[in-house]
């Protein structure tokens, strides 16, 4: 019997490890659904503008054509939305109340108001709406959506960092069961965004090419490929932390999302779909969390490449984890490929 | 309003929006008790004792004396033990099968054998003998066997690290209910500890002394203290990254609990478990997890200060604190602080 794996990740300081001697199936982790979170009447659905803030942002249907805009200060909120984005009842950044704040953020150098913005992109009228089961016009609106929150907000001076996510599933931390997914902007780069940001500039500045385009032509060429077409590969990573994780990269260069254009929007749906679907299927749909890596300064414009990170909830990081950094993953990620691979319909 | 404020770490690059504007009571996180773990048999209860593996030391009485030995070679399990070191059964590292696989453990840059150790203390014949509930003699030998398991495994050549930690409830990791704790010995210094002690040996070679006794000197004097003796503050971190989050530190500088003298023993064991009775009186006996934090390199004799570090299971990271490395937390530590010094049994 060989040892467990201590693996890194590509860029960060992060160990797991690859508990194959206490290897699981991901069938395994098959549980009977869980709850949904319970509200007597959906503040998302539609009908129930009213139980929510006004719109910053409206996607509607208007002969034909797919028009932007937002709630009316008439206090009017029409109901014929088909994306919906509204300010979060409770922001973890606010905006700044007036623009002095934005040169008073620092208050030391362990202290920062938390000045930034926190809206909620509600993806559909229709309740259930979620990626692995929308419709494709719907799905490409919704990264329409991404694309057009990370362009106002990244252009506002004091944002510097863009981050966009969804939490699916009460486990998962998703309060509300509409479909539904977070944009956060922060004054600041977080953590783990900026030690990739360094490692990507190390690496292009060493080897004068982008380490995910490397890791694209690696990985596609290996066990840990789940699916790939023209524009993007999905892969479980060398060192991911989460049983089932897998990652979606785009082929083309890029830092982040804002010059997509239409075919690769279609294309990344499709994939989203397509891979989300295959979780589902396999294991029982469970809770999981994504976010987007991306980088919005202009220095990471070579060295840096955004992607999708899907972390499904199947684990519950303990003692060990919490107090020192390191993670136990007990699904080989060639494990999680193959099986993920195989529950792809076609 | 004022803004949420944005925290840093005392000592780790990790910043917590410490989420003022939709801040909690303490005890609107109390939930009717969860579910013990399930099982049909306990295997870890007195009697059952052939259920795992031979123990690797057991603390039993005789003639009043605490006797140190272990299950014998024979195959007999005495039941009169105290407290039992039994190996975990599915090791996330394992000891290494013979001494040239030592000199082995690097296998590249990004991969490494997971040789070390992984085991279980049980800390009570007594099922529900848990740290808030413990008898004192009970909780003393508990730190005794933490102390001699350290001493065994820190001495190992192979061994960089050692992790004591501990899962309560379901919900926190711990798929057994007996109470227990684990140690891990791993050939590396963790991640999340190698940056404490890099930041901790920075502000020593800075200002000539130790960061922890720091802290200690300024929260003693603030709202964050939730208790003190003469070997021991308790306090909320001020950059807390989970609700009602608290470290025990002890005032007397050292960077493990290697030489922790008998009457030191006696004084952690009281505040340990006045500090988690608190705690689970306060917030309806929540699921939590404690580890450690320490040195055992000898360079960081002077710079590094062990402690241990609470956290109670109350919330769920979700998309952005996993992506970003960057937590939200919805009670602030001065809040946590005050409700844990009044939930505090004299």
């Amino acid at each position: 019997m060989p040892y467990n794996e201590l693996r890194k990740d590509y860029l960060l300081d992060r160990w797991v490890v690859i508990a194959t001697e206490r290897s699981r199936r991901p069938t395994d982790f098959a549980k009977p659904k869980s709850e949904a979170a319970k509200t007597a009447v959906c503040p998302m659905c539609v009908g129930n503008e009213n139980m929510t803030p006004p719109a910053i942002m409206l996607y509607q249907k208007e002969n034909g054509e797919i028009k932007r805009s937002q709630d009316p200060l008439t206090g009017e909120r029409p109901k014929n939305w088909l994306v919906r984005v509204i300010p979060n009842l409770y922001p973890a950044f606010s905006p700044p109340k007036q623009p002095e704040d934005i040169a008073q953020i620092l208050k030391s150098e362990c202290l920062r108001d938390a000045i930034g913005h926190h809206e909620v992109i509600i993806e559909s009228p229709n309740h259930d709406e979620d990626p692995a089961d929308a419709e494709f016009p719907q799905l490409e609106l919704v990264i329409n959506a991404y694309i057009d929150r990370l362009k106002e907000l990244s252009a506002k001076p004091y944002v510097k960092y863009v981050s966009i996510f969804r939490n699916y599933g009460l486990e998962a931390g998703a309060s509300l069961s509409h479909a539904h997914s977070q944009v956060i902007a922060t004054p600041m780069v977080p953590t783990t965004i900026q030690e990739e940001l360094n490692s990507s500039k190390t690496f292009y500045d060493a080897y004068g090419k982008c380490v995910f385009c490397d890791i694209i032509e690696r990985e596609t060429k290996g066990p840990r490929l789940i699916s790939e077409d023209e524009d993007f590969a999905v892969l479980a990573p060398y060192a991911s932390i989460n049983p089932m994780e897998f990652w979606i990269i785009p082929k083309k260069h890029a830092p982040n999302i804002l010059n997509l254009t239409p075919p690769e929007i279609a294309a990344f749906a499709k994939i989203l779909k397509v891979s989300l679907k295959a979780l589902k299927d396999l294991v029982n749909d469970p809770p999981y969390n994504y976010g987007f890596h991306l980088a919005i300064n202009s220095d990471a414009q070579d060295s840096y490449h955004w992607h999708l990170e899907v972390y499904p909830k199947l684990a519950i990081w303990a003692g060990f984890e919490k107090s020192t950094g390191v993670y136990i993953n007990t699904v080989t990620p060639e494990t999680a490929a193959e099986s993920l691979r195989k529950s792809i319909k076609p």
